[in-house]
């Protein structure tokens, strides 16, 4: 293809001016040139910035968005609602979902995901057995249509096929509910190598794993897991729901005495693989040893605040060196910017004072924001994005600046705007793989994948 | 105009099918008519909602979202950052604005409040003289900009020229970034004479004032300008920032012995007429009985957030039978949801259980906060907005049917859907005052106000 010339884009050392960015075949960066003439290029139209890697997603998720926010929802319709009460009605919706269903729900998810500035994404997927619980004839079903629908939308996807083992800490036996989630080792190592095999050379889909949670995988089938995985790939990431809630901090602490954080750290080989989805709860000690292992802290915090998990340390965990990202999660919002301005806000209402994240590389908070998810969403990712630079992936958004949220403003500054002003959404255009996939705010598949969502979720009632 | 016919919209008591809405001459709403037919009347093209009036917002502020997101924007580069060194950036920005910048700025804010659902705002607009503090030869400038803003927009108004007469608790002299907003009490009195004089018949505009807070509003200037309105208009709305920031409430100790809101409570005569706008810091005392009051709370959370303020007591208040409403306040987001839902997601997060806000109609938390707001908007707002019926003002949206985050859901679901679910907009029309503003998601005038906008914050710089 062309190359694409851009007056102004982020590149790992900050903002340069007329920058022209050689693509390859394989849909890589293969080179980035500031202060180059335009020649022969394609004009980006818009300040240019990397696509931000959304690092956890659930797409099934996406068609309930919305149906939680009744009071009264769980098996006490007195009690009060709390995350175990919606986890009750999230089962309750899945338990319907053919494999076409949630091909049909991922691939509008993933356009919405593009059309918002997301050029990546993790995908956490549990869903993998039959509604009776029963494997499908390719134990692969459920991941191939993720990777199907990603490939439909154009983004790229790390395929995290959950390992769920148990019910609770110490083994318990699953509940009805979570039949469709269930692995033995032997089967769970069956789904990896089958993974692996399709997706080895693809370079818009990463494989790796996701343990769902202490309490749904055993310490020894989750080591188990663990050195088969590394036998496929020793790079693999790792991705874990860990301390979402203040019940499982509870729960981890009378199983094994530690609470989940402490535990894992001390007891798997936690390092620059492994991606902690919400990590909420911890001491100041595990959020200090949670930094120095490396890992990524996956941040949902629209999710996190919609499911009343309470509020990340980020101060403390970014004081210690620790790497951040941000996913979308259960989907009631499909944004980095509300993701980023939340993680931010957080912070700033519960310390009453404003401007709490920053870099060294200037003043913006949006910049200090944007460049961290970046980072931390590549590095949870495991594939080669959220960067401008020589073999990077060409993931790459391009905004409006005839935008009423960014016109008159440049660099940081229109970043911060970006990030912290506004609801309509100034992304004009949206490469990933090299590929033009929204132009002029509108994906090219978008009707077609819109026609077969409204069908599914129609159907679903 | 001829009749609008829905095939679902939200009624006063409730969801009603088939509903034929006369509308009259003067933009008001003549007849509603549930289990009607659709003879000769125009189809509304999805289910219809009363629009959601806007109870607070500083208009300028619109053209300055964004540029607050940088840490040492105050004097000492060094010192946290705080909604005291974001006050420093905002005067240094206001300093600048003509009159014309001013009805531009405007403008796009309120096409942008229309586009997501806003169908009326409450302005509380300080900015009211010329840069070196001169009066402009018209005392009214300011406020002229505003309502003719609101008429090219098509958006309600409610005027509130705010008094401001002091630069801190016991008539401390303003500083200099303060001298566009003073007045003394002659006027500001012939301000609102004026005011009323050139709206007193205006079906569109309602004039009200604000106090700006106890720290610019002396007692003796306050209680005789309150006097002044109640002469022009014994049920004008007055309202007042309160209790936003802790240092607020100890320098009101300070100057008085008691609190900001015990303060209000005890020496001005607080009714339904006011509007208490954040109220965040209250004790449970005073949460009690500014809820007994009658009073509305203004509440803005996105604005909230951004400024570090804190989390104001929703459910005491609630339970307490207070009312509330929302506002865009600063800008930094324009749009119902975000408001609402983060509303809710901050009592969710400190107390880590879900579906907070509910009401006696049914288990929707989205329609339980949806319907609040509309009616505390409205009461704030001193015109008769916020509901679809006979003498009501014809503001209403039409949502999407076909849109990704609506389609397959009725009623409150559906409205759960619109408050909690995503982040693109499936406001599809909006009317307000009888008049089609926005059609198909475009505001008929917005190529041109949005270039308007662009050439001034380009000016800006």
């Amino acid at each position: 293809m062309p190359a694409l010339f851009a007056e102004s884009a982020l590149l790992a050392d900050g903002w340069a001016r007329d920058v022209r960015i050689e693509i390859g075949e394989t849909g890589d960066v293969e080179s980035v040139t500031p202060g180059a003439a335009p020649d022969g290029a394609e004009r980006a139209g818009g300040m240019v910035l990397p696509g931000m890697p959304n690092l956890h997603s659930h797409a099934f998720q996406r068609a309930m968005a919305g149906l939680g926010e009744r009071a009264g929802a769980g098996a006490d319709a007195n009690a009060d609602d709390s995350f175990w009460t919606w986890r009750q009605v999230m089962y309750g919706f899945l338990a319907r979902l053919t494999p076409a269903d949630v091909e049909a729900i991922a691939a509008q998810l993933y356009v919405e995901m593009l059309l918002a500035g997301y050029t990546a994404v993790a995908e956490f997927h549990y869903l993998h057995h039959a509604p009776d619980g029963a494997p499908y004839d390719d134990p692969a079903e459920m991941s191939g249509r993720i990777a199907a629908a990603a490939e439909s939308a154009g983004i790229g996807v790390t395929l995290l096929p959950v390992l769920y083992a148990a019910g609770g800490f110490g083994g318990q036996a699953p509940n009805p509910g979570q039949r469709r989630f269930l692995h033995d080792g032997d089967g769970f190592a069956r789904l990896l190598d089958t993974l692996f095999a399709r997706h080895r050379d693809d370079r818009q889909v990463r494989v790796g794993m996701a343990p769902h949670s202490l309490r749904a995988a055993p310490p020894e089938v989750l080591r188990d897991a663990l050195a088969h995985l590394g036998s496929l790939d020793a790079e693999a990431p790792v991705h874990i729901h860990i301390a979402e809630q203040t019940k499982e901090v509870e729960d981890c602490v009378a199983w094994s005495g530690a609470r989940p954080v402490e535990w894992l750290l001390a007891n798997m080989p936690v390092d620059g693989r492994w991606c902690l989805v919400h990590a909420t709860h911890m001491t100041e000690t595990e959020t200090e040893r949670a930094a120095a292992s490396g890992a990524v802290a996956g941040l949902c915090p629209t999710t996190e605040a919609n499911l009343g998990d309470g509020l990340f340390p980020l101060a403390r965990f970014l004081a210690a060196g620790g790497r951040i990202g941000v996913g979308s999660d259960s989907h009631i919002s499909v944004s980095p910017v509300e993701e980023l301005r939340w993680l931010e806000y957080g912070q700033r209402l519960t310390r009453q004072r404003r401007n709490i994240v920053r870099d060294a590389a200037g003043p913006s908070v949006g910049a200090a924001l944007y460049r961290a998810a970046l980072a931390g969403g590549a590095q949870a990712a495991g594939r080669p994005v959220g960067c401008l630079a020589p073999g990077c992936r060409a993931d790459l958004v391009v905004l409006d600046p005839d935008h009423p949220q960014i016109a008159g403003r440049a660099d940081d500054v229109a970043l911060d705007s970006f990030v912290f002003s506004g609801n309509r959404n100034p992304v004009r255009h949206v490469m990933a793989g090299g590929a033009w996939l929204v132009r002029d705010g509108r994906h090219v598949r978008q009707a077609e994948i819109a026609a077969r969502y409204l069908e599914t979720v129609r159907k679903l009632g």
